[in-house]
This record gives structure tokens, C-alpha cells and sequence, in this order.
């Protein structure tokens, strides 16, 4: 049996076993007994979407566009832009390339990696949003006329943002999930909070963390692999480029000079029609594999995504044109069940399971 | 990098993330809240030994050979009877090989086994008990008399013996660990009686259970490996025998007709130092691999034994001659670890990491 063959069947049985085989995510009413919440999903590292469990939050109800920009009048906070709302996201660099210059063929990117390969397809980088700290009424016009400009915004600073940029807020929604706190017996390490429009997009990435998402306003959607489907997801390392903003405001990649790298999935699950056919040959496993867990969030709702879970989301905004959301991550335990990702991780990167099948071409 | 050192690096890691360096396992004073032994202990299948978790069993105080003879007097039992106290184990078969006809030339073991390799040394086979139903006074007898008759005998059905077989008893001890069944969300599964002395020893296996272990009297000693060390074991088929009784009351090996075989762990870690050698050179990785778990529990101490770990069980009997335990199977989660487990069994099987390195001589 090969390196592949053993990971699919892990992809298989993981499914058959516990996740079960639909894609569908269970949903429970909550607030669930901490015990049961641990016993049940935490423990098997199994997502669930909750309901019943913020509806005491004075957020569902107060937090108008007005409302914001009345409480959060002298407040600055980070705005994340991006030509196309993808940031933290593999993209194609611009035409001009000499602005990029990443040097792929010095090879040096294999150097740090471990095994994992480096991203084939030239021209393709890891780009990071230009983050700029504005008063929060002209951030969240950004966000609002995100269609309308040359650039996406979208308020996703996630480093304890509620707390710290949003205080003014505090009051309208909980500093921690109760029952999660107990069950995980812990506070949360960081409450981010999310403001949007369905013009941004974020890519499949993975967390070290236990995961509370919840929806205030609008809708969020979830794509969720396992940890035990890495191998599906073409993890390659990509030179970090950043956009930075020109004289005339347009927004440009530039590379980090000396260029770094990071390891970043390479499948994109909301590709256009017309891109598909490329993606399914080069990237077989995870379009040929068991399906993707799928979920919508309403407003109200909260999802609690597993630890190393492959997420991708994208949303719907409400009637005042954003989503709104706050997620609450907690620590994961570096255990058992880590060390053998972990193992499954260099499996996929010592053998060619996950080496894209054909060479990408940028027509 | 090679299966070998991917599931080497697996046994390293979660020792240091998780389990600890030292083989020592961990302490802690009972009861414990339900949660957080589900958090800290299940979660991450790690094993603990429990204080004062059953202190109020009138069973520490009341049983005696002579209470128990009383209680039991009209009730009979089943007596395991090997000639060595080594029952479900891998042991060599009598000279009389005749007598066992084994059939290893033919190699048909091989056919259901996964990848599992046979025995690779002539001779080895897995020895089941006999096992005789006896008014619980003569059983007992016979357990005492142990190292006195040519056979040893062992209470240990491990069939939820102890409302069964011993009802008689059920006043004297828990029918299950409360705290145990809040956290794990059910009772358990079979709760059984085990009564023996220093001449019986368990071999190295694992449960699909989790287990709870309390020692009423006496004092067992636990050598453990996680899950994670699974290729450390060096798991083949062996040949099934049983012990069957002679005209003269001596005990002999006699094979399943037609043969069955069995995956059993190879390694012993109880050898004598004149066997231990070869030992070292067949079973290289278990040999010179991190330190296995050990662990002493004396009468009134509760082992967690988490499901999946490898378990080899000796013990040292109290003041009246034996060694009393009651333990309680409880239901596993076949979840994701449970896919990871046998995503690192079959890697081990299909690679030769677990393959010996010379053949066993019988000298």
C-alpha cells in the first residue's frame, strides 16, 4: 500500500467513523452542557453548528451601521485592503512582474520547508492585505462601498480585536462563550471581530486553535475539511508578497525582500466555472475525494470549528450591506491527536501524494 | 525519511507534547470532576492513577478469603488454568510439536492477517487458557495453591463477571465509577472480577475500551505504551492454542484444528536477564525506543488506562496470598484518533519497520 492509498483510506474511515459521509454539520440547540460539548465534539474533533446560544447578546439587535459609527465614533481600527478580497491567499502576481522579481528559480524556497514542495505554478504568490489603522465611520465606508472602489475592505484584524479596538462594544456581546470556557477550562486567548461584505473571501487555511464562530449579522459560509484530509489539500510553499498603495491609491504587490516563504494550501474550493476544469486535474484529491463539509450561518447562529480544521469562507451580507461576526479562539491541546497529524503531515510531504499532477499555465 | 523514522518521530512527540519523557504516570487525588478528567485525561488518552476514588467500597475492608468463601460458597466461577500463569500469550510450544502440527510450511496464515507478518519463529504460538467452572471455594483453592500445583489458576473472566459470576458481592462494591460515567456518557460496557496471584501474568495487549482499574487488595504493576507505539511491538500472527486437560490432570497445548491465527504482541518485558539479549536483538525498536509506563497500584488506587494502550500486568499478592481487582470496561470513541491508530497500523504493517531482526532459536 502506498503513502496516498493510506490516506485516502484515513480520509474514508475518519468520515465513516465519526464525521459521517454527507458533508452535512450537525446541529444542536444550545447552550450545550459543557460535558456533553467536550464529550461530543471537541473530543472527536467534530464541527457543530449551535443555535440558541447568543441570543442574549444586546449585538444582534443594537448593532446598526449607525449604531457602530455612534459608539465607535473616536475609535481607529484596522482595515484590510485588497484589490479583490483575497488576502492571506495564493493569487496571480500582476503582469509586471519585475516588480515582484520572487527569484523562483534559485530554488531557494526549498531550504526551510521540510519536505513540503514549493508552489510549481510560476507566478503565483501569497498575498497580504495592506492593513491601515483609519477612524472607525471612514473604515467601515471602505467596507460598505468595497463593490464601488478599486479596493476591498474588510475589518478582520485578528489579534484580540474586540477587546482592544472595538471596547466600545464590549458590552453588547459576551467576552467569552460560557459553556465552551468551562468545557475547555479556559478563557479565550483572542475575540476577533469580523466586519464584511461578500466581496471578501478567505482562503483554506487552518488554525491552532478551538474555534467559536458567531454570526451577528448576515451570513457566513463554511467550507471544512479535517485535519486528516491534508493531503487533499496541496499544501506548497509561496513567496509572501504584500500590497502596498501607490501615489495614485491603487494598490500593487510587492515581494518581501529577501523573499520568504510560507506553506499555504493550494486548492481554491469557489473558483469560477471556467477555472474549474484546470483546478480538478491538477489538484485530484481534493476534487475527486469525499466532499467538502458545507454549512451557512445565519445571524444568531455559532459554529464551532474543530481545531486544524481547513476552513474557507465566504458570506452574505445583511440588509445594511455587511456580516458581521465574532469568533472566540480558545488553546487546542497539543496531544495525541496533534502528534499524529503531524505524522500525517510529513507522510504527505515525504511521498508525491500531494504534487500537482500538471504544471499550471497562466492563459 | 522512511516509515520508521516518521513513527519513531510520532513516539517522541507525543511524549513531549503530551504524555512526558520520564514513563511516569500521573497522580492525582480523587474524585475528580467529571470534566476536567475528560478534558485532561480522556481527550488526550492519557493515562492516571486516582487516590481516594474508592474508598468507601466496603469491599477494602470485608474481603477475605474466608467472607469471600462464605458469600460465595453456593456460586460457581470460572477458573483459567495455564501450567505457567502465562494466559492469552505467546509462548513455546512443548517439545511434543507432533502434538501441535501447526502447519507453519504451508504459510496459510498469511492470508487473512492485512499485512500483519507471522511469527516468524518456529514453535511460538498464542496459548488460551482452560478454562473450568468450579464452585468459587474450590477456585479459590486452586488460586492460592498456585505455585504449589502444576497448573496455575486465575479468576479473570472477562466476561462483566462481577454481576454475573459474583453477584454475591454487588453490595460490597460500585457497579460503576460515577464520575467516570458522567464523563463518559454512559455505564459501563462489563465490570470483571480478577482474582490471582504473583504466578499469573497478563501479556502485552491492548482494549477497544476505556478502561477504569481499581486493586482491592494486593498490587498489580502496570508496564504501558501508547498507541503511538504500536510498530514498537512488533504485532504478528500466531497460531491459536488452548490448553486442554490430560487423563492425569496435567496441561497440554492443543491447536485449533483447523488453525487460526492471531495478531499478538511479540515483545515480553518480564523476561528473565538470560533470555533478555535476544530479546534486544529481535525487538530492536521496543528495546531502544523511549521508556515504556510504569506504574504500581496498591489496594484502594484507581489506573485510567486509556483505550488503545498496550498493557502488561504483573502482580504481588497481600497478606492472604492474592491480588484483588475489579474493572470497569466503558465504551471507546471510534473517532478520529481511532482513524489515526489505524492509519499508523497500517503503515506499520506495510512497511518493514516491525519485521525482526534474526530468528528466534529455540536454544
Amino acid at each position: 500500500m502506498d503513502a496516498g492509498e493510506i490516506l485516502d483510506e484515513l480520509s474514508r474511515e475518519v468520515r465513516e467513523l465519526s464525521l459521517g459521509c454527507t458533508g452535512e454539520v450537525a446541529r444542536i440547540e444550545g447552550p450545550p452542557d459543557p460535558l456533553r460539548f467536550l464529550r461530543e465534539f471537541v473530543l472527536p474533533n467534530r464541527p457543530c453548528i449551535i443555535t440558541n446560544a447568543i441570543d442574549h447578546w444586546a449585538a444582534l439587535r443594537l448593532w446598526s451601521n449607525s449604531y457602530l459609527c455612534a459608539q465607535l465614533a473616536d475609535y481607529s481600527v484596522s482595515c484590510h485592503f485588497t484589490p479583490d478580497g483575497r488576502a492571506d491567499a495564493v493569487v496571480e502576481a500582476a503582469v509586471e512582474s519585475d516588480l515582484l522579481g520572487l527569484g523562483y528559480e534559485n530554488g531557494d524556497g526549498g531550504q526551510e520547508g521540510g519536505g513540503i514542495a514549493e508552489g510549481d505554478a510560476r507566478g503565483l504568490v501569497f498575498a497580504s492585505a495592506l492593513v491601515e489603522v483609519l477612524p472607525f465611520p471612514e473604515a467601515l465606508n471602505h467596507v460598505l462601498r468595497s463593490s464601488r472602489e478599486c479596493s476591498v475592505a474588510y475589518l478582520q484584524q485578528q489579534n484580540n480585536c474586540f477587546p482592544l479596538e472595538f471596547s466600545a462594544l464590549s458590552d453588547d456581546a459576551d467576552g467569552d462563550i460560557g459553556w465552551a470556557s468551562q468545557a475547555l477550562g479556559c478563557k479565550p486567548e483572542a475575540v476577533n471581530l469580523w466586519i464584511g461584505t461578500q466581496d471578501s473571501v478567505t482562503s483554506f487555511h487552518k488554525d491552532h486553535y478551538e474555534n467559536l464562530y458567531a454570526v451577528v449579522s448576515g451570513e457566513k459560509h463554511f467550507t471544512l475539511l479535517p485535519p486528516t484530509d491534508v493531503h487533499r489539500m496541496y499544501v506548497k510553499k509561496y513567496p509572501i508578497a504584500h500590497y502596498e498603495r501607490t501615489d495614485s491609491g491603487s494598490l500593487v504587490l510587492k515581494h518581501d525582500d529577501p523573499t520568504s516563504w510560507v506553506p499555504w494550501v493550494s486548492v481554491d474550493p469557489s473558483l469560477k466555472d471556467s477555472d474549474l476544469q484546470t483546478a480538478k486535474s491538477q489538484y485530484p484529491r481534493y476534487f475527486e475525494g469525499p466532499p467538502a463539509f458545507e454549512c451557512s450561518l445565519r445571524a444568531g447562529e455559532l459554529l464551532y470549528l474543530p481545531s486544524l480544521w481547513f476552513h474557507h469562507v465566504r458570506q452574505t451580507p445583511d440588509t445594511e450591506g455587511r456580516t458581521i461576526a465574532l469568533n472566540y479562539w480558545y488553546d487546542m491541546q497539543f496531544d495525541m491527536k496533534y502528534a499524529y497529524f503531524n505524522l500525517v503531515e510529513s507522510l504527505t510531504a515525504s511521498s508525491s501524494v500531494s504534487e500537482t499532477i500538471s504544471k499550471h499555465s497562466n492563459s
